[in-house]
């Protein structure tokens, strides 16, 4: 059964969310990492068996960018952690999804990952999440 | 540390997003509850050590309703599990996010709740859960 790997909420200003979701909501905080495939930076904590990840955008053109001038700031999509990411990517495509990427792409943390259109998943930006390191 | 407890997904049709989850994504489906005091029903997947809950509105004056009047559906809120509500919804207060809720109010299964308005959470409708039954 799949395992709900992060939660991405889309922020203007990654600094003052940290100081929320670490200092005033008491999550674990576990870094920043750049993901340049995304044009973002990514803000990682634990919670539970899961993460919640905060993603800036490092530049005006990029999709988080794009999102919060469309959208506002607030929650931007739910990862599913999967065994093997193009196995994954095969049974969403035949089940009647529609990838975004049609290979997979590096996420964080040395991931690869796919996103499923909201047009297909009712609303919700969905990604699929193979870890490659030993440490997930 | 506080875990995810679920997240929320706002629905017009339920049972066609039931499938969606169950048979397409293939969650472990749970069920179906009413919750009155929200005007919602609420289907819930199992998801790792969380869930997903999709939420349809019973009426066309319920939260819900006017969440995908405005906003269309998708990623409706996150949901963390805490042990005591009234406590955590003390220390909330005290940290300056700002309670919708003043007193613990019924969710599903059994569950006391309180949600934090996004305005002080950087856009993301935060829910404070607690469990009341053994079974969780």
């Amino acid at each position: 059964m799949m395992g709900i790997d992060h939660i991405g909420i889309a922020v203007r200003d990654l600094d003052g969310q940290v100081s929320l979701y670490r200092d005033r909501l008491g999550l674990a905080f576990e870094g920043i990492e750049e993901v340049p495939a995304q044009k973002v930076r990514v803000a990682f904590f634990a919670a539970g068996s899961s993460r919640i990840e905060l993603l800036a955008s490092t530049s005006p053109d990029g999709p988080i960018a794009r999102h919060i001038d469309k959208r506002g700031e607030g929650l931007h999509h739910v990862a599913y952690r999967v065994p093997d990411i193009r196995a994954a990517m095969a049974e969403a495509a035949a089940k009647g999804f529609q990838l975004i990427d049609q290979e997979p792409r590096p996420g964080a943390h040395g991931t690869l990952v796919c996103f499923l259109h909201p047009r297909s998943t009712g609303g919700v930006l969905t990604e699929l999440v193979q870890h490659t390191r030993s440490e997930h």
